[in-house]
């Protein structure tokens, strides 16, 4: 058969991205990216005038439908492949991001009447307008003892689809009303693209509280949250649900022509963007995680039950792996924590010093760190922040560190900061590994992995897993080709199974990460005392808890 | 009566300083000071060649008397006073600056015989080669019950006197042998001035645990701990021991001549020379405390009875203040923790900000620090960079610092650290408080006093004592020119009573720091907070005994 190939859509906070991959060997043949026109919304609406409150973030639907238009065209240019031989194409997305749209998909921000309605766009994953909405469920499942039903996942947070609907029934009840649908932009995307209302998996099981075994909570639960969202889903959550991998629908005459692309071929079901990373960077199956290092992280697991541990997303099956139930949690900063200790913390005399020998101040810290041993220090950070996701899931707990003397110097902190997102990693992990799962190794993506072998080889100490690097840069677009290629099958020159789909589409780098086992034994003994610490301090009768309310 | 002076001698670590003092109302009419010709020997012995083990630090006696004849005379010179109205010498001494000599006061390394033997010289009080020494004492203590004797205060340094002649006696005992005494440099010099034998109450009560009621330890004790020191007291402590603010012995004719002052004018009994503050700041009675803020801190306070708290010295009556057990006891570092911030963890950026504005870093902060209010920036921090003396008597103690986010600034971890070295301050108060003191006030001195307004309000509202600034930047000597007033007695020009010469010759600024009642109810809440995170990671099985051990 002719070379076949798909194109992934990674949509970002700040752009989209596209990417043409041969479904052969996953070889980029080429790609492109396009800002969004309107950016991040958090000061004003696009009127110029109308302000926003603290904790908003708003985007402007408008942008993800120029990404399209321009570049697929882009990439198809730029591959010179045959538009015949184009299969499929996969989108994921940043998540929740959810927009109220009207009966012709139509986003209601778009309309007239309501361009001045801060309601009416799309809520960025990252919009905090909902935290009291997120406090009143949260009361609501404390109160009813819902707390450890898996799909709430203990404690819910103000990103989800629920608290940024209650936003809008509160704030501006009429737009709820006008909403024909609502739904995830990913979602929203494939609407536009084939006319499907069916709905990803992906997003409603890890975002909206749906699984296989029951669908989206009940109607009396919604009732008892606010009386309007009695039938909130079967009123704004039409569709059914689709699979991971599978074909949402297949592309419309009109946008096969916009974008240069056949009519009729497959488009995926949308995935969460960093879900996506999990086929992008080679995760095959049960016996590896997927570790995303960034301004914060990413650890997915595979599993074969569902999961209901504090803090930690896993309830419904199939929707990043077909046939897993997939973990899902992270630290809540990793690279912001270090970039916030350099431009905060670290003293002139660095700045000179990395000035002189031509590096930056995370280099120098990094190589001055990498001379010590683990723990010769003397110091113990927990890595809260920003919070702590797991196994606390408290936002109002803080970063600590323990064990200053007066010699103590700033490449020694800098290290202890990274060992104690090392210890983060390693408490989740460890809970999956109590729910069964029992990965051996762990591919890691993200700038971190490539920039810091000293990072990379603490994290292989503390874990004793070995590391391997995803060797691709744009993990989740590439992840999206992949479920572009499942879905269109291997009849059409794609896959049929997800293994061989990654294990033929996915690379790994050749150098790798393996344990130090004398270094284990001593990151053992601190990993004990991190946990000791995070205990005392963190607990729900812990210091920080008194302290937040001094 | 002709107005009539002393003489006050403060003997610091790096140099002697003198000042001649009105006794009347305590004006100072002239000073000098000269730094010790060999320094502090913390490599090598005047030989050059001898090397010295970590952690010794000697100093040469001869320097000692250096100073006197440099130093008085230039006073003399510079007061233009008539040498028959200078009616007594105080001298003030670090402490346990010890020395052993043969039986004409000649210190065994001036002998050519001893001169490349470390043991021989003055080991300064910061000598530290004594440490498994002081391990066998306090294993001994332990074992045998006696740590809650008050004149152990619970656990012995290795900068008292019975572990420095031990280190003497394990490593060369042939200078113990020809030791014809072996005493504290500020006896010593005493001895020289006037050929008496007593010793100062001061140093035999704190640094070598005699008290009035019992004298020194019995001799079982010493053969315990080390069979050759059975008779250590006999044989190598002879003289009585001379009351604070009383005549030692007076001065010598060939002494007189050498200084130009009058043969046989009183020369008071030595005084550890932070213990000269208490006097030299204004001190006069049991309704104030003490404190001197430097790179550590000493808090002295005065009771009516002997002390048993682990952490506090004051076993010992009339060693201070006549008539009061004084308390002491202090943090391992104040000035030396804010240093260590400002010189290794403070960015580029506020050097910047600082230069510009043409202040100095500490300046900065502190300007940016006032400006918070009590708990606002969520800090907590424990002041244990040095170890923490009381309450916990333990050096492998370690700094901590709670509560940061991403959001968390320099000012305000450089205010959580003053705020921890109140906290560590209110500790010390309380145990004395516990213990029957009533001090309503606190005179403060030390650079730090006079420098930072916003430390010092953090001080009153933590502390909630008001809080004045001793008056005269020599606290120390003019405490020793008082004791040399009280020595000479009211009849010669001096004084009888310590409370009527402190009133006298001693001034605080007008300007005091009053507790901010809001504030101090603030600090009431994060003190306790700091005193549970203080128990849970210092306590014997806190965390911070297991990372020791890690």
């Amino acid at each position: 058969m002719k070379e076949k190939y798909t194109i992934g859509l990674d949509y970002g906070t700040l752009s989209g991205r596209g990417i043409l991959v041969r479904c052969s060997d996953g070889k980029i043949l080429a790609g492109a990216v396009k800002e969004y026109s309107h950016g991040v919304m958090d000061q004003v609406l696009p009127d110029g005038t109308t302000k926003l409150p603290p904790a908003w973030a708003l985007e402007y639907p408008a942008d993800y439908l120029e990404v399209l238009r321009e570049v697929v065209p882009a990439i198809m240019k730029a591959g010179k492949v045959d538009k015949e031989d184009v299969i499929g194409i996969g989108i994921d997305f940043t998540s929740c991001t959810m927009l109220p749209i009207d009966k012709d998909a139509v986003p209601l921000c778009e309309k007239e009447a309501y361009k001045n309605r801060r309601n009416a766009y799309a809520k960025l994953w990252k919009h905090h307008g909902a935290q009291a909405q997120a406090d009143k469920i949260n009361a609501y499942l404390e109160e009813n003892g819902m707390t450890s039903l898996p799909r709430f996942g203990g404690k819910i947070s103000p990103e989800l689809l629920a608290p940024k609907v209650m936003e809008i029934l509160e704030e501006d009840p009429e737009i709820y009303e006008q909403a024909d649908e609502i739904l995830e932009a990913g979602d929203w995307l494939t609407r536009i693209l084939t006319g499907s209302h069916k709905r990803s998996v992906s997003m409603a099981g890890y975002k909206a509280w749906w699984n296989q075994e029951e669908g989206y909570p009940a109607e009396e639960f919604f009732r008892a949250l606010e009386p309007s969202m009695e039938h909130f889903v079967s009123e704004k959550l039409p569709g059914e649900i689709c699979g991971i991998g599978e074909a949402i629908g297949t592309l419309s005459a009109e946008w096969a022509q916009k974008l240069g692309l056949s009519e009729g071929i497959p488009v995926a079901s949308a995935v969460i963007d960093s879900h996506a990373g999990v086929p992008g960077s080679g995760v095959q199956n049960e016996s590896q995680m997927m570790l995303v290092l960034g301004t914060s992280s990413v650890i997915v697991g595979l599993g074969k039950q569902p999961y209901a541990e504090k803090g930690i997303c896993g309830a419904v099956r199939d929707a990043i792996v077909p046939g897993y139930y997939a973990l899902e949690s992270g630290l809540a900063c990793v690279g912001d924590l270090f970039g916030w200790y350099v431009d905060h913390m670290v003293p002139a005399t660095y700045e000179r010093e990395a000035r002189e020998e031509g590096s930056n101040i995370h280099q120098l810290l990094s190589r001055k760190a990498a001379e010590l041993k683990p723990g010769e220090s003397g110091l113990l950070a927990l890595d809260w922040w920003n919070g702590n996701k797991t196994p606390y899931v408290n936002a109002n707990l803080k970063g600590t560190l323990l064990g200053m003397t007066m010699t103590t110097r700033p490449e020694e902190i800098y290290r202890a900061l990274i060992e104690a997102t090392a210890f983060g990693t390693r408490t989740i992990v460890e809970l999956y590994e109590k729910n069964g799962l029992k990965a051996e190794e762990m591919i890691v993506s993200g700038g971190i992995a490539l920039k810091n072998p000293m990072l990379m080889q603490i994290y292989a100490d503390v874990l004793g897993k070995e590391l391997k690097i995803a060797d691709c840069d744009q993990a989740a677009a590439l992840g999206s080709a992949i479920y572009a290629a499942l879905a269109a099958g291997a009849a059409k020159g794609g896959y049929d199974s997800y293994e061989e789909a990654v294990k033929q589409m996915s690379k790994v780098k050749e150098h790798t990460y393996v344990p130090d086992m004398a270094a284990k034994k001593t990151y053992d003994s601190l990993y004990r005392l991190y946990q000791e610490l995070g205990s005392v301090l963190g607990g729900s009768r812990g210091i920080m808890e008194k302290l937040q309310k001094v």
